[in-house]
């Protein structure tokens, strides 16, 4: 009998591996069947998301952090997603982590997959995503997704991940944070890097009464909010999970036990809690979704004449009907 | 006869044009029934993209380019749109410099508008074009867009601008380039911004050079390449545009002249070629198929009961069946 790609993935095959994630982020026809096929053993890997500013050591960080996984007493696999190439913008001190972070390319059990840059072009979310499926079919058992670009769509890729983890560093004064409020909410672990550098503490307490205020807002907004329709809000309150702020210095890999161990925990957690199963789903809901409208879009195209397309759009172009027009007209076809 | 919200914004109701902003940001229903009014004054503004790798004094320019702008013989309208807070990550820096930008504010032909940030919603391309169409409508004659966020949105966003300028800095090294090759591409005018700085001359150099082996790439590709279909590439060749690479020291106002008058002549180079139109029926087309898309889901999400949809997905969750086959069944509905 044929062995089967999973098979072939299980036995640990690195070369089989690689040339799999290339057919997958390139989005070829094979790619796709190959993530049909590998579909039904997905599911079980812990992803981790690990973003923060510019300068923040967040490839030293994810580099302790495999070594850290790896010396956990279950022996387990550790591939990382660096989404970093598709930064447009890039500095010296980015290829220098890298360089370091393929150290950890000698051990069987550690995969480091960079996003390879396909120059402008979007996609960069679908794509990690189903990087992120071959890991997890493949048998790792974590999944560190890590961003070095700074801008939104680098932020929403790694929050897809169970634990996401957002990285500061210290000394960035007392009015402005580096970090926005709208990054803390989305935060699971907060650290703070490079906390031999001066102003740690006062970054540590200033992140600290921010989580605490936003847990608190959060809380009374579940019990007494807006959000009756569930139930579950008036009844027993769901285990919490309170958001630790920890010091590491990545180069010299302290703290980085804490952290490893923080990201246990918060995985048990999610698993006891079922939000394990509700994240699934969700990611899952949002494939299916953005699969669906891209169908319905490709269905429609095919059934309305071009002719008829480009007329009511030179009528746009023309400025004799809105967009909102042209839509109702072309619905109406 | 009630003035209708056009007179306001065109006699330069500052406030009106505030407020109007706001509830466009906001996509509230005034805001889009107002952009639906407004559409037909829109097409004039020349709207001009900047981007570029953190710490290139991107807000400097700006601020430089909007006296410059103004200090023309026309004395033309000038709107900036600094898709700023939506990065989730900033720095003191940034803030200095849009201190320093509120300056202009006391020119009533210059109106600056900072995106503000919805957290980690998305959106942002939506948004920051639907600002831009109320500016066109209200006579701005120039829309400078500018991120300060250096991620892959970002630059799609600046990107849809008639022009874009990337804005790089010396010193970043022979080997290691701060601008990816995929970002030239999109260039239209490159800038290297202070260029007082040591090594400002070799990464001129080096982006000219980068920049004609890119033009020979894409003139050969025109005449001799695999797009034969299109017949125009056998005759006559379009009027090129070289992409100019240009010296600025924008703290000090230096090479600002040169730089506003290349967006002119970029200007009347995309009106003579017919390329502005194309730009603009390409941007129309664009909004027109998000607008359909979201549309059609919309419209079958509404045919198709909870329950059957929930049972599907639940089939997903549980690795019953895969996306591709949760698709295929939700559409034979």
């Amino acid at each position: 009998m044929k062995p089967t790609l999973l098979d072939e993935l299980r036995k640990g095959d690195r070369l089989a591996l690689s040339r799999l994630l290339t057919q997958v982020e390139r989005d070829t026809p094979s790619g796709r069947a190959a993530l049909e096929e590998l579909f039904p053993a997905t599911g079980h890997a812990h992803k981790i998301g690990i973003t923060g500013p510019p300068g923040s050591g967040k490839s030293t960080l994810v580099n302790a952090l495999v070594y850290a996984l790896r010396s956990l007493e279950n022996d387990p696999k550790v591939a990382v997603v660096a989404v970093d190439p598709t930064s447009p913008f890039s500095g010296g001190a980015i290829l220098g982590d890298r360089v370091r972070m393929l150290e950890s390319q000698s051990d069987p059990k550690v995969f480091i997959r960079s996003m390879a840059s396909r120059g402008a072009l979007g996609g960069l979310a679908e794509r990690t995503a189903a990087v992120t499926q071959v890991f997890d079919a493949a048998g790792y058992d974590f999944v560190i997704i890590e961003t070095v670009g700074a801008g939104q769509s680098e932020v929403d890729i790694v929050r897809l991940a169970h634990t996401t983890i957002v990285v500061d560093i210290p000394g960035t004064g007392d009015d402005i944070q580096s970090i926005k409020a709208g990054i803390l909410e989305i935060a699971d672990i907060l650290v703070v890097n490079k906390s031999d550098h001066p102003g740690a503490d006062a970054t540590l307490r200033n992140l600290s009464t921010m989580v605490a205020m936003g847990q608190r807002r959060q809380y009374s907004a579940t019990k007494h909010g807006p959000s009756l329709s569930t139930p579950k809000a008036e009844t027993e309150a769901e285990p919490a999970w309170y958001v630790p702020v920890l010091k590491t210095i990545a180069a010299e890999k302290t703290g980085i036990e804490r952290l490893a161990d923080a990201i246990l925990r918060h995985g048990a957690y999610l698993r006891e809690s079922g939000m394990w199963e509700q994240k699934e789903a969700a990611a899952l809901r949002e494939t299916i979704i953005k699969m669906l409208a891209s169908t319905l879009l490709k269905n429609w195209r095919a059934r309305i004449p071009d002719e008829e397309l480009e007329a009511i759009l030179a009528k746009v172009s023309a400025r004799n009907i809105s967009p909102q027009e042209a839509v109702e007209r072309l619905l109406a076809l």
